[in-house]
């Protein structure tokens, strides 16, 4: 890879914390959310994990993402109650103390009527020791960045708002471009050619995809490239694969 | 953790395989299907990871959850083009040979006309040594369990159809039985009573999951236990709690 492809490069991983996710009685929206929303401002998610509410899983996961990505985002944990315990595990995975944070107090304090920021709400103003705070439009409730961790909260509102909140900090790739090309056939008649067209192609990254569709098998081949030039050719290449295999 | 409650616990990890999920193209359907069918046989979810088609990822992450779990769940990567790189990444992580297997090619020899079990469909008849097949009733090409990994297809009526025949074969512990308690006001003034009954029921596990509902914060409270008894207690606490907070 040539120095300026790896410039190009902006890499995340993303770490979904939560007991609730893990049992099925919650059904994640975050992962297909933060996906796109990586992939259209030019950054690349290569890895997501899903944990339970364990600080030693959560103060694992977080070191192990972070040292391979360029940003690491994480959603859940961070509300009032008990099993809350995603602040303080970034604190013991940064090896920082943690406490009640000054500014994200005073936002609680003008959120709650006088007298109702009970020592439950008090926990959501607990804020690892150097991080900075992400702004929360819908609940007021701050998130956090420390270092290249993005803390942010579980439930999709909130947590959609704390990214439009992040991604003008971010420093973005060359954006991945992409086409595909839908195919009425089984993708086994298409492989050997779309495994050709791949080795044309080594900047572009094909992809194969089965579908079923009213019980019939079809495929759609998907073509991502961050050079305009290649993305075309091999677009057109697989366009050509797939009319000759349907003739 | 006392011998008969370690007995009662059967874990898996689960993995996805796929450039599609992590580039937002694809939504992933197999993640929350897993954790329901999981949850509802008594096996504990403890951890999900999706990976992209890179050998050295996948190699990785079986590796590390196949050490971890009671059972490791695959899915995606076992089709017939290029960037199908499951089984070889399977057979690499055990350290054992791969090639085409005789009762999977067998299979694929009856599924197909003659004369068209081509090059690239005889791909998915690539197999571990070792391992046994698991059977496909959907589109024939079989997936594969090796030591304690079943490696599934991504397609999710393939996944599922492929879930059904492995269902029978795995050990299950004591199902863990749940209840939830839904609060019309926001968790944070639930949270010290919630965390105050957490510390009472210690063979529970109460998670609180904040809502939106129409604009307003609401709360459920799930308490779990593998305990019928805990769990009834528990939940009476819960709903008490609940009733003096709105009084």
């Amino acid at each position: 890879m040539s120095e300026t492809e790896a410039h190009d490069e902006v890499t995340a991983g993303f770490l979904v914390i939560g007991d609730e996710i893990l049992s099925g009685r919650t059904k994640d929206k975050n992962i297909g959310f933060l996906a796109d929303y990586l992939t259209a401002i030019g950054i690349d998610l290569r890895e997501v994990r899903i944990v339970p509410d364990i600080t030693e899983h959560i103060v694992e996961a977080v070191n192990e993402l972070r040292a391979r990505y360029t940003y690491v985002f994480t959603s859940g944990g961070i509300g009032p109650t008990h099993d809350d315990i995603t602040a303080d595990s970034i604190a013991a995975a940064f090896g920082v103390s943690i406490d009640v944070d000054p500014r994200a107090e005073a936002i609680l304090e003008a959120h709650y009527p006088p007298g109702e920021l009970t020592p439950a709400r008090l926990r959501m103003a607990r804020i690892p020791a150097g991080a900075d705070l992400i702004d929360n439009p819908v609940s007021k409730a701050p998130g956090f960045r420390i270092g290249n961790v993005h803390v942010m909260a579980g439930v999709p509102s909130i947590m959609q708002a704390m990214m439009d909140a992040i991604a003008p900090t971010l420093k973005t790739g060359r954006k991945m471009l992409s086409n595909y090309v839908d195919a009425d056939i089984p993708e086994s008649r298409l492989a050997e050619r779309i495994g050709q067209i791949q080795k044309d192609f080594p900047q572009t990254l094909i992809g194969s995809y089965p579908r079923t569709n009213d019980g019939r098998f079809t495929t759609q081949i998907v073509v991502r490239s961050r050079i305009e030039e290649e993305l075309k050719k091999a677009t057109a290449a697989v366009e050509e694969a797939v009319a000759e295999a349907l003739a």
